[in-house]
């Protein structure tokens, strides 16, 4: 069976920790530890987030003045390259020696025309109180409420093509575990200037939802199963209030009338959805720590077609 | 033919410049429009330097306080991210759209009782006056002459073992170009703790040399040649004196007698030798822009053995 796992920035650091690299790392260990038995049983694909990393980079970069700090996409490439390495190195450690894993760098091609650029959503960084969020909007940022506090957004395009897949698939054929489109993938588009490979590929300021670039990723890779790992044991319906439950089984057309929250779970139903839709497929939403019994429909939400879910 | 190329920090950055995401674009945009035809002739793999930018990340990270500042591995993986991702943009658009990329995050052992963790020569980041130097001492940092400044050391112990030769050989099969061991690689090493691995891979705090990790690479890939591309047009004896003189060809052992300088020429000058010596093949120093050139020994300097360079 190939697999493709995202795990979500909350599964690599528990919500209010400090982002310390200790801290990811302590809970990067666990998820790894969840993972290992997959990756011994399955062709698997780990992706991750990178929301609270790249706004601390991007807070690291506004506070050093002396070099003009990187845009979005360079910043994002950073993380997958700190996360992946993170990943990389806990995964091989709860694996036999033999066992090869690898993590690529994957650009993702959005729309120039994406609404998301007038509209930015995608919250990144730290909790802001209302007196620092006003203080940071010096910056350029734009800044959204959030649980208590408020949070920076910045636009999150829909991803529309991963690249680097037929490498992956290569990897994937030998056995190898792949770490790949970290932080949804690194955005670029096209603009128009003739370079020998057609047109010239630039980077975007934007942070593409790893959800939605995961399941893109699971549709291309024909992967027979996709699971998104976060902090919370299952999708709710009604959650926040007194009728709270979880949802354990649906069909994603009984998904649809529900409103689930931008920019968290929202996009996480979004993309089960769609992977549910394009292939037939099931998906999964709940805690790493359950991660085989997600796969098995044993834990957390399973989003499949209704002629699935009746076999 | 199999290459290794290895880009100097500066064949992306010229001396002096600002450290801006544009400039190293620019200059990664030459240095990839030079390695083009590589590409299409040879299989390529293409590694990179990292201290001008491993320092700036440092630098960012102390610039803020709200979080510790990570460590060396981890800034040193950031690194792989970002220029990484930077170089397989820049030479996809150099290339046929059909021709195959890929960057690899790449580990590299190193050994805990390398001396170099007493003595720091590997520099980072940018120049200092004597009194930024003086004042950045407070934050644990080592700094060292370097021309007309001073410049922050790092210990930069002796690449051991590349990890992830198998996957690289694969993408290398299959004809795609790859990006690794930037920045030296991420340095790890084993510590004595059970892990189903065997040991655990934990990560240092250091910067290997990334021509000695280049040159390791291409002794493991039995490449069958290592160019090493930097801002300076060959390996010159007696530089900086009115003597001063281009290498055009020698033997390692021609070279042994002569001192280059730590962090800069000498570990270039000692890597190409340890390729000749260890595979019998030619290994070039030189500019970037003159990289055929250099690859046909028509241009910079070639060390090769004694027997080779007869032929």
């Amino acid at each position: 069976m190939r697999v493709v796992v995202a795990l979500g920035g909350n599964a690599l650091l528990q919500r209010g920790q400090p982002l310390t690299a200790e801290n990811q790392r302590i809970n990067a260990r666990t998820a790894c530890r969840a993972l290992a038995p997959l990756a011994l049983e399955h062709e698997l694909v780990v992706s991750h987030g990178n929301g609270p990393q790249v706004g601390l980079l991007a807070l690291e970069a506004a506070a050093y003045t002396e070099v003009e700090p990187y845009p979005l996409d360079v910043l994002g490439a950073q993380t997958e390259g700190m996360i992946g390495y993170i990943l990389q190195q806990e995964l091989g450690n709860e694996l036999p020696f033999d066992k090869r894993l690898a993590s690529l760098l994957t650009l993702v091609e959005v729309d120039a025309d994406d609404p998301a650029f007038e509209n930015p959503t995608k919250p990144v960084g730290p909790m802001y109180t209302r007196d620092d969020a006003d203080a940071a909007t010096g910056k350029g940022w734009t800044f959204k409420p959030d649980g208590d506090g408020y949070r920076r957004v910045v636009p999150s395009p829909v991803p529309q093509r991963i690249f680097g897949l037929e490498p992956l698939e290569w990897l994937l054929d030998r056995g190898c575990v792949v770490v790949c489109a970290g932080g949804g993938g690194i955005p670029v588009m096209y603009v128009d200037e003739a370079v020998p490979a057609g047109r010239r590929l630039v980077g975007v300021e934007a942070v593409i939802d790893k959800d939605l670039a995961s399941a893109l990723l699971a549709i291309d890779l024909h992967a027979d199963a996709l699971v998104i790992a976060t902090d919370v044991d299952a999708v709710y319906a009604d959650w926040g209030t007194p009728e709270q439950r979880a949802i354990r089984r649906a069909a994603p057309a009984e998904l649809e009338a529900t409103a689930f929250a931008e920019g968290s779970m929202g996009p996480k139903v979004c993309a089960a959805c769609m992977f549910a839709e394009r292939t037939g497929g099931a998906a999964a939403i709940g805690s790493i720590t359950e991660i085989e019994a997600l796969l098995r429909g044993e834990a957390g939400t399973t989003i499949a077609l209704a002629e699935v879910q009746a076999t």
